[in-house]
């Protein structure tokens, strides 16, 4: 069975954004700071075709966070693009090559042709719902893992189905105070710390996610 | 400078006590999930004048975090005995050998004369908030630390107001969906982790608390 998985940055007070999201400010007030320990690092770099960048326990997590990864799923506001019919002229924030070289599927309310990218990335268009998301991801990994690109709505609505194998969470020291919680509303979810590697600037959690608790 | 510290437990969605919290359920509903991984511990055992227990990272952590307090302030609800005038029959939940050691300062709105008890420990009861009981616990540590024994109030109050040196955090992988969280309304501190130990039931991270943020 092909593994359903996400990594997303959390504030040590919960928020995966900031208030006042907004189609010009997709992360909140304030919400960059939780993506701060991600772009020095060589992963990063990597991902998008460029060298350089610091070595250490932040660029190992993020590049075997997207390692094994057969097939991406992600919200439409990950994508982009406004929230009503698409121009069609927006492929996305990545530009002509995007970082994910892999079936990726959007949820959206409205259709859109698939659109096939360079690198070996292609954008295929969900109507149907997170189900039907994960059920062509899932078709179309390979066998390898389906990775839940965000946000964090996605994310909260996967776990809330039991359908979230794993979620490893970078743990920011800050607090934003205000904004999009997580977790709220996920359930309660049978949940197993297997992996945890620190650095100066961030903790990385890696769950298991069991059967629903009690 | 004597430091002041703080260590608790938290739920992954950042709640320090469940729902509804009453004086006859001071950790709310379910809030007792939050602390099971300290019961099986040696530490505890020691704590308590028993023998016997787990050793292992869980029991390391709790030992540390006691092994140089030369003083302890806690909230009232900690304390116990109810929110009115004072019953001084009641000599606190630990019976007549706390597991302190040490000076306790406990923050109230009545007044009461200090309470000795056997081992060491001394309740000083201070009416004159948490500034002067912060002040009256750093003259008593003699040189050691001043640990926050709680609750998430106290403990946030004191981040809040640019008090806290170190605070350890005791992650615990459950979603409690409700409660009193610990960190809502304390500000933007500046955050380090400087510590972080993995356990299987627990996730330890201590952070070094510097000025306020930008």
């Amino acid at each position: 069975m092909t593994a359903i998985t996400a990594s997303i940055s959390i504030a040590l007070d919960g928020f995966a954004a900031g208030p006042n999201q907004s189609l010009e400010h997709p992360l909140g007030e304030g919400g960059m700071r939780l993506h701060q320990w991600v772009f020095p690092t060589r992963a990063f770099n990597e991902m998008h075709g460029r060298e350089g960048g610091e070595d250490g326990p932040d660029s190992d997590v993020l590049a075997r966070a997207a390692a094994d990864v057969g097939a991406y799923v992600m919200g439409r506001k990950i994508f982009g693009g406004g929230s009503g019919p698409w121009d069609t002229s927006w492929i996305g924030w990545w530009g002509e090559e995007p970082p994910f070289h892999a079936p990726v599927f959007v949820l959206t309310h409205h259709e859109r042709e698939p659109l096939q990218l360079a690198g070996g990335t292609t954008f295929t268009f969900v109507t149907a719902g997170l189900d039907a998301a994960l059920e062509q991801a899932q078709a179309a990994a390979g066998g390898r893992e389906v990775k839940i690109a965000g946000g964090a709505s996605t994310i909260r609505q996967t776990l809330a189905a039991g359908r979230l194998d794993e979620l490893q969470l970078h743990v920011v020291p800050v607090l934003l105070g205000a904004g999009e919680r997580l977790l709220d509303g996920a359930g309660d979810p049978l949940l197993e710390p297997v992996e945890v590697v620190a650095s100066p600037g961030v903790t990385h959690i890696r769950y298991r996610v069991g059967a629903a608790a009690g």
